[in-house]
């Protein structure tokens, strides 16, 4: 073991220079798919992919994997996430997931050590939905789980996936075939607060809540602000309000893990003196338990039926994206465990609220998520934040569990233990 | 008389003509000032005041006036509006009023009549407010209200007036001296159904209401949308949305002519897995009753406030525009009613709920507005509507007003009628 070295600074360092790509005057990221960018971004790390030693392909929807030959043609391990980050994010999140596995490979590199099975890091594309409103979208295409023809008609209303994917050069063929891998691991920023508060290490994922994403479009009447009577408006504004307040109800009284947020909203003709026309809001709503969640979701199509009707407008549901509450696999849940012991790390079995692109490939693939600590859970936000100090620790882990998956004569050979601060 | 004709069929195709600058392929007009299709539309009147035998000049915020010279240098009579829309607006608001005064001086010219004071047709720039913020900004600044200076700094986040007025060519010199002219008149459609259903001719307005405009910013915390509880959150969206709500009751109590309008909104990040940590709204609130409309604005604080208050957030309110409810010249008035007796058209007195340039004028220059009628009352959007007859009959009144005006044997000399349907 005393040959492999996690090195801190060049993990962090990596991390810093991701972090320059699409970097704002304040400090925030802004890297959405397509933009500039992104582009920049892809080619760093394809860069970095290459110069590890790793083979590089893209597939249709632009998603990058980096292959780790191994001494074998058996099946790889998989590991991976994204670099693309919502409008004024941080730098950590999806980012951790691409380089904590790059760390893993150039450690292996200085140690001389060949896995047995291939390793392959993902880059999925367009995880976090922002531009065409879909989240999770590369690993909903490679998951067979939405068409590759539909996800590259999507537009944001300028430019479809496949014109943007085609004009930075991330348009590849075929689609990652992730029924190959033998296992997949995703390493994530917790983005809440309980590793930071409780001063654990890494927390190893049991489940993923489900999530879904709506589009809630309010029509109206757009009139003149000054020249027509409150009582004569059709105010679509008034509507999406109206259900947003209603929805923030719903879900603060369904139960302590359901969320319901209006994350996003366009308003038309949106002129300070005319009266809103239409509105359409991009909404979020998210539960561990199945039944619950599609509870919430009945309440919140009735509560914008009610508020449109309260004001003449009328409304339209669509859902864009649904994905089930996800049990990972106990078998990697106790490799986790085990590569934590094995590397002296205290961790804590956790749910996650926030939707991975691991979660997706938990159907096909036995799945583990690992998550570092975010400082006071701030994520999605340039204030998010992890420490150098913490990354390494959970490089570690991820590299003694994909270390152990990978197989050969370094694999970790210690049995489970019972070290486990809290199994709640 | 019989010597002057109002061309109809000339006034209609100029309207459409210019209608199809800016056009959307749905048939709305996006035709923001200093776009590409702003731009052409002020190259297209210049082109056609200066074949009518106008003198154009450009002052420095913009403001284009096209001087037909009179047969003395006595002051002249001014007449104008507004190119600039809304975005998705129609072909009507504005532009009226700068096309039917070109229509009366080609309808002099082909007459062989030259007035005794030279008639000056002015266009204002950004009326709408809906680029930069401050409605009104031409005539704001041609009578001294708003600094050319601080107008010319005013910026959309992208571009300043001063930057976007040189990047079309229109930053001419010094500001239009509206203070010598012996009279203003703006023809302007009613938007808004009164005219239309009672089927009278042309409005003469007695009185516009006071409008102010406020950027009222909620700010809170941009979270994760699955990873945040509902309890711990700081959701702008929520705090805008609760304000506007509580804004449309204090409007709809307040009293029959006083309105408050949530038009625009922006929310940062946007995304619609983040908790929304800033929300900008652009505010409207209007009465005809100085007094109501003041304690209006300051219950509309104090439900901000609460809005706020209520959910953890940080609220800021600025008043950009502020306009006290104007009484329009009784003189004007009486020759407007003249006018209208004159060529045989009905008429009612009314007030404005909308704000308009001739509104900032009144207090310097005394003003009077004629509205024709809008189809169904319908205004800033595609749909608004004015038949080319109901166009003719106003721009009629609308000659025999500014011919009386100018002086000169073509004068109108007939009394003051009791011919006036309904002056309630």
């Amino acid at each position: 073991m005393n040959d492999i070295t996690i090195d801190r600074e060049r993990l962090w360092s990596s991390l810093q220079k991701l972090g320059e790509i699409g970097e704002t005057d304040d400090g925030a990221m802004v890297r959405v798919t397509g933009s500039p960018a992104d582009a920049a971004a892809r080619d760093t790390v394809v860069s970095w992919f290459e110069d590890a030693g790793m083979n590089v392909t893209v597939d249709a929807v632009g998603n990058i994997k980096a292959r780790l030959p191994g001494t074998t043609d058996e099946d790889p391990v998989m590991t991976g996430s994204h670099i693309d980050t919502v409008p004024h994010g941080g730098k950590f999140d999806g980012v951790v997931g691409v380089l904590a596995p790059l760390e893993v490979v150039r450690a292996w590199n200085d140690a001389g050590i060949t896995p047995e099975r291939p390793l392959d890091i993902v880059v999925f594309t367009e995880e976090e939905g922002t531009r065409f409103g879909v989240g999770l979208l590369g690993s909903l295409v490679a998951t067979g789980k939405l068409a590759l023809a539909d996800a590259l008609e999507l537009s944001d209303g300028n430019e479809t996936v496949r014109e943007c994917l085609a004009s930075i050069g991330y348009n590849g063929a075929g689609t990652i075939d992730l029924s190959s891998a033998t296992s997949f691991l995703e390493i994530h920023v917790e983005q809440g607060p309980i590793l930071d508060e409780s001063e654990i290490d890494v927390g190893i994922v049991d489940a993923v809540a489900g999530i879904t994403h709506h589009r809630v479009v309010f029509e109206g009447t757009a009139d003149h602000a000054g020249n027509t009577p409150m009582d004569m408006r059709r105010d679509a504004y008034l509507g999406a309000a109206q259900f947003a307040l209603e929805l923030e109800s719903i879900a603060t009284s369904a139960g302590e893990h359901s969320v319901g947020t209006v994350g996003k909203s366009t308003v038309s003709p949106n002129g300070t003196n005319v009266v809103p026309g239409r509105v359409e809001l991009g909404v979020d709503i998210r539960d561990i338990d199945s039944k619950r969640l599609s509870h919430m979701i009945d309440d919140a199509k009735a509560a914008a039926t009610n508020a449109a009707d309260a004001r003449g407008l009328d409304v339209r549901w669509e859902t864009l994206l649904e994905v089930e509450p996800t049990d990972l696999s106990a078998e990697i849940r106790r490799r986790l465990e085990r590569a934590a012991n094995s590397t002296d790390s205290t961790y804590r079995t956790m749910l996650s609220g926030a939707g991975h692109d691991a979660m997706n490939v938990a159907e096909t693939v036995p799945t583990g998520m690992l998550f570092v600590p975010s400082e006071e859970g701030l994520s999605h936000t340039p204030e998010e934040f992890t420490s150098p100090e913490d990354l390494y620790r959970g490089t570690r882990v991820l590299e003694a569990a994909i270390r152990d998956l990978v197989g050969g004569p370094h694999a970790v050979s210690s049995p489970l233990s019972e070290k486990h601060p809290d199994s709640a």
